[in-house]
């Protein structure tokens, strides 16, 4: 399972300030803490707060880089930004690019767009896309799978590898009205997604969205997760500083056989995801 | 969801001694406590130490029935045992009987047997059966289908109202050597035995045994159960007082959409299923 690590944000209120102050050590020791817990990836987004998102979010990656090497994960909707993050990332080390819809009203090129830019990073640059559209995020199953196609067809077409693509269904707050049914489409639709290609695509989803507003967030993300797990979701943008949602990755892992049972698997998986 | 409490079992250490001892108080203790944390049906299993189990069957039912009338699951493996408990059990509350496979070696005619007890005991008479046959428990996904495909056609062809069965495709301890890829097979077996007939008929699981003899056990239950009831299934043989595995119960139903959400989905889903 390929967790990236969604504290380094600037919607958290002690990253937000971390930005303002220019301080350093708060952004690093969140780096630090979410190695240790057993991040693959550490979400890097500036928030809304910053007035220089390009230059926040190089100060942001070079304060991690400082004391890391974990593989970042440049998370804006705007690509300028992601650009700006790619300019002093150690790509080498692996990076994501998040993220791109298969296109946009006024942008129809921008997957073609992400393609290049993880192209010009190198191959270890790889790509989330969300099953969205010009016409926003499709509520049912058939028409988030349709999109997916769409962008892994697309992205053959370019020549780019299907394993490099990190689909993402985009999960919504169960707590918005009507949005109680997302979770079936969800899991439909992982379904499907995941012999759109062979080997298949990556799929991702940012689980903490799910339970936004809740009064029960680490229970819902504890009780979807093995569900999307036993569809194939191979990762998620989760709260890797969560110790019981790490044990429920363990041990979906464990039961869908992609980890062998032993009394101390639960610590078998920490020791090798660290 | 149905949840079959698991306590009431000669296998557990204080009921085989109750047992002994002809201690009705020990009884009902845990008939009372499994029903006020949401039990829908008591299972009653005499055990092994028991000489006399048709006469233990019967004095297990009728010290039960004299605290509570919660609906009764019948449990053994000699249909003579479950036959004694039919006599003494108040069938218009709702039974269960549990269970039978599909046929056995020395015996083609099981499942008909079953179900003409279930007929007798009135239109509450309901029937666990088991993917399994006169060659035992299959291993793979197709060969549970197919069995379990069978058990509904030969109801049908009894006209046994196929929402009486409770499918139950039988699932082996996780530590079990090479039982590891038996997970993945029944949550796909369960994909496919819900479109058996319309309505579905139900699907069951004796949850406590796959995490049986590991360190984790209810951590490794926790983990399963979302994942099967995204597949469909609605009722599972569980330890009722584990109030974390009950909660898992309540969100993964509000996940799937039987339960409208509401800030306090976790108290709604214990009060009305007390």
């Amino acid at each position: 399972m390929i967790i990236i690590a969604e504290r380094l944000n600037g919607m958290f209120t002690d990253v937000k300030k971390a930005i303002a102050e220019k301080d350093k050590k708060v952004i690093q020791d969140l780096a630090k803490r979410q190695t240790d817990a057993g991040a693959r990836y550490l979400d890097v987004n500036v928030g809304t707060a910053a007035a220089d998102q390009e230059g926040t979010m190089q100060w942001l990656v070079e304060a991690i880089q400082e004391t890391c090497s974990t593989s970042l994960c440049l998370d804006s909707q705007k690509p300028n930004v992601i650009a700006a993050g790619l300019k002093v990332v150690d790509a080498d080390n692996g990076v994501l690019l998040n993220s791109t819809p298969l296109n946009k009203k006024n942008d129809d090129e921008i997957l073609d767009k992400f393609i290049e830019m993880a192209n010009e990073a190198g191959p270890k640059a790889n790509i989330i896309a969300l099953t969205m559209d010009k016409n926003g995020v499709p509520q049912d199953t058939d028409n988030r799978v349709a999109i997916a196609a769409e962008i892994v067809s697309k992205a053959m077409e370019k020549g780019f590898d299907t394993q490099r693509l990190f689909l993402d269904p985009i999960i919504l707050p169960v707590k918005v009205p009507d949005a109680q049914i997302q979770p079936t489409n969800i899991l439909n639709a992982m379904d499907q997604i995941k012999y759109l290609s062979d080997p298949a695509p990556h799929m991702t989803i940012g689980l903490s969205n799910l339970s936004q507003g809740t009064t029960e967030r680490s229970l819902i993300n504890r009780i979807f997760l093995p569900m999307a797990i036993s569809r194939g979701l191979d990762s998620a943008i989760a709260d890797v500083l969560d110790k019981d949602l790490m044990n429920v990755v363990a041990t979906s892992e464990m039961l869908m056989n992609k980890q062998i049972y032993s009394d101390s698997f639960l610590k078998v998986y920490t020791a090798a995801n660290q």
